[in-house]
């Protein structure tokens, strides 16, 4: 039974404010630990929308200033959900203010920037995390398992892609809600930062270190109206990235994302080549892991679809939800984080992705951009 | 805003105590509306368990003795979700109390004890429903919808399956926590009132009454220890079943279920197969609906596998949840199913399955079985 | 090399007399043996197009009467691709004559013409065979690899579809060239004789002789125009037959088949569950087996998609045709029988299936029509 | 009726001359026409094989000379089956004696030794064809009528891939029977001309020329036993190649090719996103297209399989094949392959792809390993 609590205060109440804030409702229920997680405040700046979504979602009280939220005494964590630019200011006055501090993906708007923040919660020595919430689907940390047990051998390859098509429609504007993600001036980057990122995390959280990238950007859509100066201005993000490179370990990177393939909604896959194993997966069917094992016996060699839903350790996670075959959703993958982060607290061990790791991210985030704008490879620093 | 309450008082605890308690705390989040749903109390035999789970759950008290619950006055609807020998004298009494009625599938252990029940929630005017939740997965709402435009013409085949496997191992015994599925006098029938009473609800809601059926069952493993009386005991459910039939509509049924279907976890599926167009899912993968549009031109045919998680009102419940190609999990039909049952009071038109509908479903399982025992054909009464 | 010839004479020249030409012609380049087969003469009644067919498949001459054909010296063996309501009267009349008889599926009318034929061919002394071609497939003997090297252990269900739409059309006529099989008189039967009657060839086969069947059967269009008689005339013909029934290895039977099946082309699929294996396959992907083996270790477990075209001999006949990854085609599945039937002739131990092996089939095909008539089940009579 | 012959004369006996001779056979049973296609002779420099070959195969006759094949009066056409270091100096002298000239692909080592064989052939005026089979597949040739309709819109992507995992093992020698293509002084280079040409000429062919690349490559295993030399020695292509790109429409490619991705035997695959629509299409489902129409109706809008197996005008090349379901193999690609070149004769209009178009093909290829080498960004020259 849950003896502690932890305070959380949000920042933002979008998409992931939803997601997070359904999470933080589930874990004591599905993954009850010692903590147990309060909704103290909900903080936007429409007092009319930070109210409502209180309401709503059951927090205690709500702020419309962020600076006031993180003076207050009763927040234990702040959880930042907003735009990408305005995640360095507040993820260092938190920590500055000894608070924890949960930050939606990608880190920051650019290396520099992550560092500051890296720095300011090592320095203030608070938990911190980023939600880079895919190594939580089921599947995902299945896969991790096996590449940790040193299944694969020799990776040689190692491709991802994260294709969606919500922004080919030419009228749709640029900027204010829901709509920051094509405003340069707020999300940095395009489908990079976006959905390149979760691709990144992912693949090094699994097959390590980047060597070196070369990279292409295209913005199909130059001019888009922005919804803040009501004007007709150049779009700022790239449509579409896609790089190539080397991991560290000697294997090949083919990434690419958009938002403009036809038909896909969100299709974050992943495939990793081992000489002995070869491992895949299809956002679009999260519940599932394909797995190729050659030391199968020969006759019977076939990518399996393994089910990842069995109430068993078998499957990460899953002995926490239902029965056999009953697959659970995208929005558990937010639940396991949260409750990941709570064992780290409880365990003194940082479940990750910390600020840290989230960084080694950004560096190559920051690689493949410098590569597209010099059509040249460029050799990612070390992390 | 949520101006009204809903006071749940429920009974059992177990899997399905914790799918309904989950979707009683979604739903005002996803699909807020005039009612507020309080989770007042749960209500167990093992006390040490209902207290536990009224923390774990954040239900306000919890009763021993559900006699005790149903007379409570701060309770507006009793929710049962236990063994389904227990429903009956549960649900007539709730009923006789004034209570709202949710009751777990299938309604009874036959169709003279669901005409009771039906007749108890009726005569006393109070909101009934069962929880044949399956209906309210989003591919399987669309089914319905394009059902409902006629867009099939003629029906010819309506199949359906729903395999297992987790009994195969002959040591598994009957009764007792978990397992009071395997035990006759507890559940009353096998995979036929377990699991193709959902097959049933579906088809029945899709395609109409069924007409006239001709089945057989299996008992695979014939003795297995008696959790309760620490013998081995003959197993009375069925282990497996099949049958043929017709519905009223012309078409021809062909449903089968079973435990014994090695490698398949919860794998309901139906098709149905029309003049003009054919629809096919798998719980499987449940975010998907198959479809196959004869009016598609010629050489551009093919089945669609449509990835029913659009934020629009072109995909059911969905644009409650998350972006595109995001799937939700198994547990969101409760929700929808509760939802539901919501707008079913603020409108005043019960959203169905509703006792009187579950009650065809369990007519129908009795012919099924009374088939199987004479090995004859079994005309089904008109409900 | 080659150093005996088996001269063959065809009667037919339809879909079959293709698909068999194409067999004898391949045979030799890609499976070489002692054998060398000759297109000696192809027979049909109207000359015109049985000299336009010996010219494009290289016959080195034509028949118009089959009683001639089989009087020819220069024959060994006669290949019946006639509808089925001649299959007995030539198939005796060539045994008599001392020819070698591969006769098209299903064997006969009924099990009693199915019996004079099989009496006939063992009386004669002549190697026999019919063409129920889908055992050839690589994929479904690979099936039966698996399955006599035991690896299913118990069987607990066989379920077979064969799934077609081409007859949902109200305004096709019955009778007449590539219309026979709607005619009852030519046909004998309707889906059971034509599709069925592989689905039990292959499960006798795979599982063991059937021991009880109950079915039914539905013509959905009830009357078509008659070609031959240039009349409207009731359709005598199964459109659809459902049935179940009980193997002698006490595994259930859950069979189907019809041509209303909107969107289904020839979606022949068969599935086998095992206690530690199932193995299932599908007609319209015939290139891949998929195996679920509850041995593997228990957080991999998954069906297995087997792209069964390596070459080697892990993958029945694939040696002899391309390099893994390149499929080939339903058509070779009549290479392969041919190659086999050479086989046999070369060791003297005919490979089946022989006539007494189809007449297995008849005599299920007989029962389930019986069933659907007395709506009673049927015991199948012991072979 | 065929009232012309083509005698055809093939140097070379593996994999493709199988292929080859195949497809020569079955083109006039399956595909009629005004031509009768008369393999003549085989050539091959050892006689037993050369003799076999023709005995096994239906040659008239053999030589072990090219040259003399080509000097032989009666031979129209002469079709190369060889490693890809000879394809040059045959096709020259065939051009010179007037022959017809079937090369198999890659054209050439080299763009510069590509041009010259394309001037030999077109200066002669004789009818000549590259072997790139996979356009008549008749799902990707489906393709190319959805994109010559116009359906797509503006196109954004193209992407391909083709992955074999057969070279992974290190004890695999270079070079010798069935190695060659291990060898880059027979080969010229690695999965670039061996798999990533076929993807070049089809995306060439759906989604128009190329205008930019920039390209990896990698050699995994270094080193390896050379058959013909004895020696271990230094591997000379390139195991893995990834390039990305710009096509002249400004949609961007990503092409990918390796031997070492574990589990898959010959995976080609590719996939073309419109602004209307989008196809893809898989090697190891070869009867399979994929297609998104952005035009379904919103809620209906899903990836479509269409099984291309229609024996009508809709589905390419299956009218002259067997019924719908009924999938044919690979090996077809080369039947129908034959049957364009004739119908080119025929017609006076070469249906393609000519040595013109492959030089193209050739181009690119030339053009992605200069990038890999210089690391640079490389203009696709005009063609």
């Amino acid at each position: 039974m849950a003896t502690k609590t932890l305070n959380v205060g949000m920042i933002g109440y979008g998409f992931m404010g939803r997601a997070h804030s359904n999470a933080y409702k589930q874990v004591g229920q599905f993954f009850p630990g010692d903590y147990r997680v309060v909704l103290k405040a909900i903080c936007a700046r429409d007092e009319a929308k930070a109210k409502a979504f209180a309401e709503q979602w059951g927090y205690e009280s709500f702020e419309t200033d962020w600076r006031k939220l993180i003076a207050r005494p009763d927040i234990d964590a702040i959880d930042i959900c907003t735009p990408n630019n305005v995640h360095k200011e507040i993820a260092i006055a938190a920590a500055k203010a000894g608070k924890m501090v949960l930050c939606e993906k990608p880190l920051a708007m650019d290396t520099a920037d992550g560092r500051e923040m890296t720095e300011a919660v090592e320095k203030a020595g608070v938990a911190n995390m980023v939600w880079y919430n895919y190594r939580r689907i089921p599947a995902v940390t299945l896969a991790k398992r096996l590449i940790d047990e040193g299944r694969l051998g020799r990776v040689f390859h190692y491709r991802a892609k994260f294709l969606q098509d919500w922004t080919i429609k030419a009228d749709l504007p640029q900027g204010g809600q829901g709509l920051w993600r094509l405003d340069v001036a707020a999300a940095g980057s395009g489908v990079s930062g976006d959905l390149l990122a979760h691709c990144i995390d992912t693949a090094v959280w699994l097959n390590g270190a980047m060597a070196s990238v070369c990279c292409m950007t295209e913005t199909f859509v130059k001019e888009r109206l922005h919804t803040l100066t009501g004007k007709v201005e150049a779009v700022g993000i790239d449509d579409a990235c896609i790089f190539m490179g080397k991991f560290a370990n000697g294997s090949l990177a083919n990434f690419e994302s958009t938002r403009y393939a036809r038909g896909h909604k969100a299709q974050y896959t992943f495939e990793i080549n081992g000489e002995d194993m070869s491992i895949s997966w299809d956002l679009h069917d999260l519940h599932r892991l394909s797995v190729y094992d050659y030391k199968d016996e020969s006759k019977l060699r076939g990518w399996r679809s393994i089910h990842v839903t069995d109430n068993s350790p078998d499957h990460p996670y899953m002995a926490n939800w239902w029965v056999p075959g009953l697959a659970i959703g995208y929005d558990s993958s937010f639940t396991h984080q949260v409750a990941d982060f709570l064992t780290g607290l409880e365990t003194g061990k940082p479940q990750g992705p910390t600020f840290r790791d989230a960084l080694e991210t950004q560096q190559i985030l920051d690689c493949i951009l410098a590569s597209a704008k010099s059509r040249q490879w460029v050799d990612v620093p070390k992390a």
